[in-house]
């Protein structure tokens, strides 16, 4: 083991840099069926590592039906559950396509991505985009007909214009945003407050064109900005699966590179050691969250 | 002395609840001649409590002899003078015209003003308008070519268009953007970085509109408005004083309604001891600021 020791301190340190020294820029939206590498359309990503269809349950579950519905690919439920089994309709996890899930973590073809490059490393990610504020949504493990309009919206109304808005703004550097935010309250997870509003003001002068050319589009898309302060987070989880691919694949490095969960399991990824997962079962939870 | 005790509590009870119930609203941006109650053609302001011409010296002085020039009063510097001498041109200090004025704190009848009222007590105050990150600015104590041109683009570009987004607006609330800005690292003084954010959001819709209907003005005025971190200053500045002067003249208050400072004197105000103001000689300041 000792003879290990030197090499893997020489790949950590490299790693650590690769992170450290990330500058994840966002340069677009799109379909992940477009801009996704391996993605095709009867292909159905979770959040967490992969795993048998059997071991899904709960939530996730049911998002996965949802969302082979929400694509076309099952007419109902029972439906997705035959396809599923068959191997009609593929399940995997995001992580191995460059994606990072928010809870339940579904990405279908359609969906829109955003696209997110770390050019330091070279190296590309995507995230989806925020459902809003409904308490229900997709990623809550619930799809229905609210979802279901909503995730139309999304990928209808919003997705194009903020693609369009980006593109214009030249892609936005999400590094200094992610600094300014940090020191103003932000956590970047549950109070994306101030990113957002960096966002906003970074996008606005694009916005201001949107406005000049698609009055209807601009205000749309200013309402999903301005809607909730939750908007940078899918940003901020692009920008860290950026930097953290950047450190994976090192070889002798023993950094954890990801770490994910889905519905039965925590799992870790680990730099020097492929693209094998490590995982544990999630311990039971007893908690009266709704009393 | 104890007599008056019962009375001196009641009253700054009540100022206290005027400050502290404060509810101030910016309206609109107008030049101070159309809005500022006795403010007319001749009439510079200044900061701080009214004083002597003769004993204003530094940069306040050299502001007011270039703030006459502004408006058109005089010709030149020793013009401006004789004038203040005869008085044709009138100097008189801010706040006792409602208004609350940064450094030199010069306001003349053609300056744009923001509006902000105060409708809990039915009073309003006013604010002018940041000069910009410019080393080179009239509150500073500088009156040059760069000066006027850019004190020129306030009055002519900037503040028609501002007071057009304010009022499309419907005004904007000040108390909860200063309220979520403190919890974001913002002390309202030298960091404003938060609240300039949060108004800019509150604005945009109108913005947009701005832009469709006049695509130039409405660049120029986002802007300024991103241009720089201090823009809310002075909308923080009017919201204290609408606040502050909402607690004046309340009998028997011995609450200090205002603190300001000229080029000589510390002065204060006393809530029940009517307009009069009482005032301190600045002591020398002996430092090395830029060695």
């Amino acid at each position: 083991m000792e003879t290990f020791r030197p090499m893997r301190e020489s790949a950590n340190a490299q790693a650590f840099a690769r992170i450290s020294g990330a500058e994840p820029v966002v340069v677009d939206v799109q379909c992940a069926i477009d801009v996704v590498p391996g993605m095709s359309p009867n292909i159905i990503l979770t959040s967490g590592a992969p795993m048998t269809w059997e071991r899904y349950y709960g939530g996730q579950r049911a998002a996965v039906l949802g969302a082979a519905q929400y694509e076309g690919l099952a007419v109902d439920a029972s439906d997705a559950e035959d396809k599923i089994r068959t191997g009609e309709i593929i399940i995997a996890g995001c992580h191995d396509y460059g994606c990072v899930g928010s809870l339940a973590g579904i990405y279908t073809a359609s969906m829109p991505v955003f696209v997110v490059d770390n050019p330091v490393s070279g190296n590309r990610s995507f995230c989806n985009l925020f459902e809003g504020k409904s308490p229900f949504r997709l990623n809550y493990g619930v799809y229905n007909q609210q979802v279901k309009v909503n995730l139309i919206h999304l990928q209808n109304d919003i997705a194009p214009a903020l693609g369009r808005v980006i593109r214009e703004s030249g892609g936005v550097a999400l590094s200094p945003i992610i600094k300014r935010a940090l020191h103003m309250g932000d956590e970047l997870h549950s109070r994306n407050t101030a990113a957002t509003l960096l966002f906003n003001q970074a996008v606005f002068p694009a916005l201001m064109q949107e406005a000049r050319k698609a009055e209807a589009s601009a205000s749309v898309l200013y309402e999903y900005l301005s809607g909730g302060d939750y908007f940078f987070l899918r940003l901020s989880m692009a920008a860290s699966k950026a930097a953290s691919d950047s450190a994976h694949g090192i070889e002798g490095s023993s950094m954890v590179t990801a770490m994910a969960f889905n519905c039965h399991d925590f799992s870790i990824r680990v730099s020097g050691m492929g693209d094998e997962w490590f995982s544990a079962q999630l311990p039971p939870v007893a908690a009266k969250l709704f009393p």
